[in-house]
Parts: structure tokens; sequence; C-alpha cells
């Protein structure tokens, strides 16, 4: 894909983007403010910039007069980037070069970090967890009638050097057909022992040669949604990735209300079904999307949080929810899928990742490995944000977690126009900071429909900013726009009006929205601190910030850091790894390495109940500002208020 | 209960029996014969004898004339020994001293062994398999909140000592209800690995202190009979017992008519249902009727041919009687009985005893664990006589085993009136030795029906040792008796008239049966011979016998040897060990040594295919002879018969 420089003027600011990007998400990216309201659909009318140099595709509209489009204007948000571009944003008001500069700064969203197998492959951490075997055997004769799998066994150490192997009864039960079927040629599937001193089990036989053809599921339980992936152990490839929300949300949104609802009489077997029901139905659509076939698949391995590790496996999860917060169990022996419900071959074997505590799961486990965080010699933030956030912090020698609830803010919830990051959701915003105008980019770029959690991070970064809400959140009561009011005594900014939206009502951020985002973002900024304080390191001591879940890939780096979400931090320090949980998983498909690290690495990280260590508190309160009330932790932001102050003091 | 020493004139012998025996019975261990046809029922009044001294209890009959019963007569059948007795037989014709002096042998039955579970401790062979231990757990804190199973590790480990525990899902599953329900007193169930590189697995968890009811059961999977036992592991004691016609019976008496069945669509599925079905209904009864409490149940031990093995786990027979002779497997991992389909808690390990080959199964195995050949300095013979006769020879150095088929004959199958060894069946027999008239003793002492496999031997051995048929097993044509006949061209001897009988026909034995019974007694015999050659060994040089199977109890040995079924030796040296495979399945039970030592013997166990081997075709032409070709391997029976001839020739 080409990437062209396009460049704003009068901001004089550049960025490079991709071939066929929008203008107005190139201003985005660049921190550059242009007027918007209908969240790129094209329909308000009120991003028209002038292409001075350059060649952009489409970009007319109706909204503009034919003398604009004379001049060259064109409709921000419909216009395609297709070279280099010189734009001109139309300054309504004359303002002086000082409001230029102070632009939000672009956006900056953190690395991702894919999993790589030849990675693993050259560190030594590559120890396949599953191997298939070809063999032509010899027929049976009179002289040599050893039953059918001693000579299965005899081949595989004669010539595959294959010693202290093991079989299933499955297995037995298979091999006399199999084992004819294509005259003595069979392939057999080797489950290697995590340790040494186990047995490498042979779980799978199949006629002729089949041994190119290996296969695992990955799989996420997460509380809203599930994801599996089929995987290609011998290239490492993802080959079927799907996503479906977890059954279970019909039980209750959040694992306290499912753990109610399994202690009801009949509750905690309805709730496994309706799991397992989710479970099989991702199955059948990524094995049928992969093309595999479903007998070359032999583990599944299966990452979730505590509660949603023990209602898979239907293990009891009522004293979870209550003090002293006791797990039934951290580790789980193998299982058979089968045996589970899963709709997959007998001989598939179920690995499910350890977990910590009642509330740090196997998901962040998971996470811990997939993310190398036990092997980095950097003090390493990781922190996945859903409902409840789990912060790790910690390096190769040692890992401090815990787990604290964030609340719904950060996933849309419990703001007045919240929403999931879905179609219509404003994502992303920017403010003119003379007119208080705002620019409104939506997922899909359409008319908004309501907010999500990544925009509010944004919204409430960028007000705060500019001075429009103070450290406390709360809007600037003397500035001369409509878009600021008072609502049955609820200050609120609107965002879009009726007409702009698909609801048919003003959407707007109130000041208790912004409270809850500060809480959510106290509670986990708070949360860092007191793991540091615990350990006696300090949060300037972070080196590294690796950021898990679906929030983290939308979430503005910078803006995070400027609302103390975030540890100010050079963001190419900040690395994304998407969902944690389901690369983990993965990486335990692929090598054994990680497996056998696990159990040690969950012994290693130290669980930290929040709610019983003292300075948490006092953390949470501190944490209660924007973006924290002791600024020399946030240094960068600190030193742009400072300069913005003696601007408006000018 | 008291012996009474019981004398016979004017034989001039006497015996030592328990009180209330019949006299008849008496006389038959005694090796005295007395005329009697009606199998003991007391209705053909033959069997009358004078009580010269002593007391009897019954024997007065309306058979027997007034002037009879004046002078002390009573019916030998109806009597019952209440005192030391003098009995004197009336003989019908004067015969001479020598002719008394060939009276048959006293009967001998092997000795009965029966395992002793004190004795195994003594020899250090006791290895706990299971055992429960009972534990006060603390309750859970918030600074001590491990999970629950960690909990219940940490404590074992700390209180007992206790390393390398594993956990199964059922456990977990249990956990968190069973541990609160009694305060966080438990009792856990650890099942040892076999060998010690394993792991302790941790299969039950119940509330309270259960730890003194630990139990297991023990069960042949035979193909006719299918016999369970409940045993406590504390004490070694067998609780409960039954046995069942194995389901499988209405599809095929024998191996091969199972095998065709499970070849059919949807056969293997059925009969293995089949004889889950009857397994089940075992179960049940032995569990009701030792009154133990089903949870408290941690094991079951199955025994059985390489066929019912494998129809017992729904594995595919057909290559086991097809040549080469291939089972699936010979050694089966643990399983769980649930997943067997049988119904005991989902803890319980289902234990397959390992089999050798498709003929030498693992009920053969069993009984070489149970009999204690493996650990034998003595060469013994083991015998297991069914459909089937398994054969091994050997000691605690080396063991040669073969199976082959002796046809029905030793269960009564295919002769003109053969059934099984049930009531109404003649399993004793003498002959007057110049009237030839018979002496008949039934099961149950009811009028006859028919002849038992121990009885044919009886009659065999005894009418060879008269005389009254040679050493091909042809009768004398020139006795002058009407109960030997001809009929459809084949001779016979009538043992019941029809009017004695229950089946209103004459019951008679013929010389196709008497040839059935060479064939088949031949048929082991020159196994064992096929064996010894073998190896490089003499039949003169085995020192002991070991009788398995129900056919042993039963079996009079001096016969068995007048017929050349078993080899010459001391019948002190013959014990009888009833059913080998329960017994190895209770012993693998009761230790851990057994089930550890069991692969290292399935290995020394070497197995001929006596249809392969060269010597096996002569030996056995040889061993179609009464007792056999070559004399000098009987002695005993040898030099009575030329003192019988030398007498006759006086």
């Amino acid at each position: 894909m080409p990437t062209h420089t396009v460049k704003f003027l009068p901001y004089d600011m550049q960025i490079d983007v991709e071939d066929g990007d929008t203008v107005i998400r190139a201003a985005l990216e660049a921190g550059v403010h242009v007027n918007a309201s209908c969240g790129g659909e094209g329909v308000c009318g009120k991003c028209r910039v002038l292409i001075e140099d350059g060649t952009v595709d489409g970009g007319t509209s109706e909204k503009l007069s034919v003398e604009d489009q004379d001049k060259g204007y064109c409709l921000a948000c419909q216009a395609a980037v297709k070279s280099d571009l010189v734009v001109r944003i139309p300054v309504e008001s004359t303002i002086d070069a000082g409001v230029l500069k102070m632009q939000a700064a672009p956006r900056r969203t953190a690395h991702i970090r894919e999993m790589n197998f030849e990675e693993l492959k050259e560190k030594g951490l590559f120890v396949a967890p599953v191997e298939k075997k070809y063999l032509e055997l010899p027929a049976p004769t009179a002289q040599d009638n050893l039953p059918d799998i001693t000579r299965l066994i005899s081949y595989l150490q004669l010539e595959h050097d294959e010693h202290r192997l093991d079989v299933t009864l499955a297995m037995i039960r298979k091999i006399p057909q199999v084992i004819r079927e294509d005259d003595f040629k069979v392939t057999a599937t080797l489950v290697r022992p995590v340790r040494d001193v186990g047995k490498t089990r042979i779980i799978n036989i199949q006629p002729g040669d089949t041994s190119e053809q290996s296969y695992a599921i990955a799989m996420d339980i997460g509380t809203t949604t599930i994801y599996g992936q089929v995987i290609d152990l011998i290239s490492g490839d993802v080959l079927a990735e799907h996503g479906e929300f977890n059954g279970q949300i019909s039980y209750g949104e959040d694992v306290i209300s499912r753990i109610v609802y399994a202690e009801k009489p009949g509750g905690l077997a309805k709730i496994n079904e309706v799991v397992i029901a989710t479970i099989n139905k991702i199955l059948t659509r990524i094995i049928k999307r992969s093309g595999v076939n479903q007998e070359n698949i032999s583990t599944i391995t299966l990452a979730g949080n505590t509660t949603m590790t023990q209602l898979l496996l239907a293990v009891d999860p009522r004293s979870i929810r209550r003090a002293p917060y006791v797990p039934a169990a951290t580790l789980y022996p193998p299982m058979k899928a089968s045996d589970l419900g899963m709709e997959l071959d007998d001989h598939v074997a179920a690995l499910v990742y350890p977990a910590v505590s009642s509330y740090v799961g196997g998901d962040i486990v998971a996470g811990v490995m997939g993310s190398g965080i036990y092997r980095s010699e950097a003090l390493t933030l990781y922190l996945d944000v859903g409902t409840n956030a789990e912060i790790v912090i910690g390096n190769k020698d040692w890992l401090a977690c815990a787990a604290c609830s964030a609340g719904p803010a950060f996933e849309g919830g419990g703001l007045k126009f919240g929403m999931r990051a879905a179609k219509g959701a404003i994502e992303d915003f920017s403010i003119d900071p003379t007119t208080f105008e705002p620019m409104i980019i939506t997922i899909g770029n359409v008319r908004p429909k309501g907010i999500c959690g990544s925009g509010l991070i944004i919204m409430a970064a960028v007000m705060f900013e500019m001075g429009i809400i103070n450290n406390l959140g709360k809007f600037d009561r003397d500035l001369d726009t409509p878009r600021i009011r008072e609502d049955h005594g609820i200050y609120e900014y609107v965002l879009a009006w009726q007409d702009e939206t698909q609801i048919d009502r003003d959407i707007t951020l109130t000041e208790i929205d912004i409270e809850n985002l500060i809480r959510a973002k106290g509670a986990i900024y708070s949360g860092c601190m007191t793991l540091l304080t615990e350990v006696g390191m300090s949060i300037a001591e972070i080196e590294h910030i690796i950021l898990a879940g679906g929030f983290g890939s939308y979430v503005d780096l910078e803006k995070a850091m400027t609302i103390g979400l975030l540890p100010e931090l050079d963001t190419e320090k900040v690395t994304f790894i998407g969902n944690g949980s389901l690369m983990g998983a993965r990486m335990s498909s692929l090598t054994n390495r990680i497996r056998r690290d696990v159990v040690e690495v969950t012994k290693k990280m130290t669980n930290f109940e929040l709610s019983d260590t003292i300075s948490y508190m006092d953390n949470y309160v501190a944490a209660l500002f924007l973006p924290h009330t002791d600024m020399n932790q946030f240094p960068k932001i600190k030193s742009r208020l400072e300069t913005r102050r003696k601007m408006n003091q000018i």
C-alpha cells in the first residue's frame, strides 16, 4: 500500500497516511481540528477543506456550493487521499499562532505486536506439543503377531526413537480398523508431556500419511465475547478466527451475576450448557472456514477468567464471590474436550489455562505468557482493560498482579449516550479552541449513535487540555457556546444535535459521564500505584507498557496519559497485543515451553487483593483528578498546561 | 462341625466325614461302591446298607421291607451320619477279597487355597493401592485464601507427607461444596501409582471422616459367567459375591460366535451394552448385599479373556479370530468406570488385567498372579479348564503358556446326555465289579437328568480301571450285563433306566461321549507336554499342579490322573484356587505390588500357538489313549492295571 504525505495549512502540520485514507482521518491523526458533526457520513457538510495541491478521490457533495467546488473545496470526510497533498483548513475567525500550536497532540495508538512463530523457534521457546509420525508397519504374520497397539509402539520406538509412550482407550478402539485400512500405513499423533518426566501420549491414529496436517484450537472465553482460532501447528499460522457473544450474557452481564445465576437450582448446569453451546458454534464456524479436516485437530487450549473457567468446567463458583474469595482450583488437569461437551473428536485434549486467584484468572496468565512479560528484563506494566481491569507489573524476576473493577465506562457502559465500539459510536474527537465546535468521527463513518470508551477518553483529554473542563472534570461555566448547557441540573456538552444523529436526540457528554471515566481511570492508575508501592518501586521506573483487550487497540495513548489513565511514557514504549488471552492460548497450542513455564509463572505472580491493601484507598483518592493530584507524575501534561496558562495570561 | 469316622464292611475301609453328611457320600469318598440309580433322591431303594454300630438320622423308607428296617437297614442316600459308624454293605454275590481290594481309589479333590491377606502383608507384597486420609483443614481467611484444591493438597503434604499429587476434574467439581459441608473436615481418597515414578491421584473427597470405609470391586468377566466381589480394602475380606450368566450368551456360546456377532453392523455396540448390563446387575446386587456406601468404592478390577476384554471395552475383536490372531492390545490404560457405562461413581477407576495374546487372556494372567505361580520356586502346572483350557507351566524364572480348545466335554457339552454341573447332573459314580450295577450320585441328590463334566471323568476312570472300557475307550463287548448295549450301532452303558430319571428316557454314557472326553483330555495333556518339550523339560519334573475354574473344584484328582488328564502326582501337591481370574482381580484390588509385577509377568509369559508348534500333533495323537500310549508316564495306574491283570489271570 503506497503512503502519501498530507500537509495541513495553516497549522503547518503533516502526516503520512495510507493511500485511500480519508482526509479527515489524516487530520485527526495529525491532531488537526476540522469541524464535523455527522461522524464522517458526509451529510453535515461542515468539514469542507481546500485541496491546494495533489489529488483526492471523491469529496464532492451537494453540501458544497458550486463556487466552493470550483475553488477546489471538498468534504474532508468523503475525500480519499490519492497522492501527497497540501490541504488548507478554513479558519473561521482570526486566531493567533499560539492557538494553532495548541492543537491536540497527534493521535498515537499503540504498536501492535503480533506473535512471531519464527522468533519463538529462534529463542529456543519452541517445543512441539503435538507431533504426527508416519509409519509403514510390517503386516502381522504367525511369527510376528504382536497386538496392534504394541506393533505401533514398537515401530515408533524403532523408527522414530520414541519412548515412554502411553495410549488411550479411544486409540485402542480405533486401531484394529485403522491399521488395516491402508495396509498398515498409518500416522500416529503424539502429544508430548509438559514435563520431561511425563509420558508421550499417542492420542490418534489415522490411515495413510497425514503428518503434514496438524492443527489446534485456541480459545479465549471472555465474559462478553468468546474468540476462537484454528492454528496450523506446522506453520504457526492462524487459519481462521471468529468471535461470538458469550451466550451466558442472557444470564447476567458480569461475572457476579453469572455466579448468582449458577447458585440457583440447575443454574450451574444451564449456564455451563450455554457457554459450551457458544463454543461449539464458534468451533463449527472456524473449522469450516479453515477448511481443515476436524480429525487433524489434536488440542484445544482455553483461557478465561477464574469464573468463566469454573463455569466452562461446571465447577461451582459460589465461593469466588464471597470473602475471602476462594476459587475451587487454579490449576486444572488435562481433560478430554468431548467430556466437556465440545463437539470435537474424542481424542482431542482440552487444556485450560491456570489462574492465580479468584480475580486474576487464566486470561491474564495467558496474557502474561503471550506478551512475554515473564521473560522481560524491563519493568513492564501489563494492562487488560475490560469491565474488569487486570494489572500485572513486573519482569522476569517478579510479577505483581491485581484486578480492579473499572466499571463499564471503558466499554461505553453507564454513560448517558454510551455504547460499545460498534458502528455509529463516536470514536474520535477534536474541538475548535475558539468556537468550541466539535469534530466527530464515528466507527463506520455514519451519523453518530453514541459514545464508545476510546472516544470518551479522547473527549475528556481534549476538553481538559483546552480548559473546557477542569481537573475535577467540571465544565467551565463561563464559556460562550450553546454546546455547553445545563439539563436537569447536570452540565453537558452537545456532541451532535438531534438532526445530525441517528437517534433523533441531541447526543451529549455529561459531567456524570466524565466523573465515571475519572473513577474508572482512577481505579486502574491507583491499582498500578498500589502494586508498585507494595513492591517498593515507583511509577517512574516503568519501562514498558503492554495493552491488551479490545479497548487497547483504539485508545489514543497521548490522551490516555493526559487524563492519567496510563503513566506518561514515550508512546514508542507502549505495545498493543490485542486479545492477550487468545494470544496466550495460541502460544500454548504451539509450544510446550509455555505450558511448562506457566505453572512457575503463576507461582511467581503475587496477587494483591486491592480492597485489602491499605495504600489502595489513598492512591485511589489521589487519582480522582485529571490527570492526578500529584502533577509531578505527569510532567508532559504539566508542562503543556503551564504553557497554556502563560499564553492565556498574555 | 464335629467329624465322625465311618467304617465300611466287608471292605474294611474307613473315612472321616462331617456330621450330617449322608452315608452314601461317605462311601463314595471312601471309594466304596453302593448300588444306587436315583441320584440320591431315595426313590430307587437300591442303596440299602446295615448300620452295625452308631447313629444315623433318617434313612428309613417304604422302599425297605419291615424286616430290613427291624434289622437296622437304611437307605444310604437318606441317612445322615450323626456319630462314628460301622456300616455293612450287602454284597449280593460271593466275591473274593481281591475284588474287594479293587474298589476305586478313594475320592480326592484338590486342596482349596484361599488368598490370605495377612500372608500378603508378611511377604511384603502389600502396597496399598488406595488410601483414605482424614484432614481437619483450617478455614480460609483473607490472608489465606488458597484455592480449595490447593488447600487440600498443601495439608496432605504437610500432615500426611504426601507428594506428587494429581487431581481430576471430578474432584475439582466436588470440592467447593464438600469441603464446606462439615466445616473443612474432609477425607481424601488417594490412588497410588503402580510405579514409583507416577503420581498419587486424589480421586475423591468426602465430608467428615470416612477413612475406615474403603472398598473395591473385583470382577471376572467369563465367557459364560461373570462373578463380582465387594472387597474391604482394610481387612482384605470379601463382603459380598455374586455371579450371573454373561448376557452375551444369547449372542453366541463361545468367543468365536461372539466375535462373529460383533462384526455385524451395530453388533459390537450391542454386545458391549449387554455385558455392561450384566456387570451392572451384579454391581447392584453385591453392593446392596455388602451394605457398603457406594461412594466408598474406589476401584474396579476386571479380568477376562482377550475377547471378553475387548468386548467389555468396545474394541473391535475381528482380528482375534483370524490368523495370525492379533488382539488390538494386551495392555490397557486405567479408565473411568463410568466411561465404560458402569453404574459406579464418577471417581471410580477401572483397571483391566493385561493379556498375553489373543488366546491367553487377562483371566489367565490374573490366575497366574492370584495363584502365585510367578513367585514359585517349584515347577508348577497351572490349568484353567473351561470350554477353552489354558495351560501355564513354569515358576518364578519362566512361564510358558498356551491355550487349547478342549471342546465342551468338561462342561458336559457335546455328550448325548451332557449337562452343566447343575441339579440332577450325575457328579459321582461307582460300579459294582461283578454285577456292573452303578452307584449314581447327582448334584442336589435328585433323580438324574444327565451327566456333567466331573461325573464323566469319574465314569471313564472307573470303567477303565475295572476293565469295562479299554484304553481306546471302547466297551468290553463280552460283559454280561443288560446295561451295556448297542444303539444304532453305538455302544453305550445305561446309567439309569427311564423310570429312575427325571427325563423319562434311559440315561446312557456312549462310546462317542468317551471319545469326546479322550480328545479333550488329550488336547490338554498334549498341550502340557508340548510346552514342556519346547522348554526342554519333562512331565516328571512337575512339582505342583494348580487347578482353576469351576471344573477344578469337583474333579476327582485320582480319576483325572487315571484317564491321563493330569500327570500323576501326589494329590497333596494339587491345589485348587477356584476362580483364578477373580482371585487375581481381588489381589490386584488389594495391592499395587501385583499391578506392578503384572506387566513384567506378561512379558515373561511366552505364548505358544499350539497349532503352529510342530510337536503338538505328535503329542496329541499319543495322548488319545487311556491314560496315554506311554504308560511309563503313569506309573501308578500302570501298576494297578498290572495287578488287576495278574488277578484276572489267577
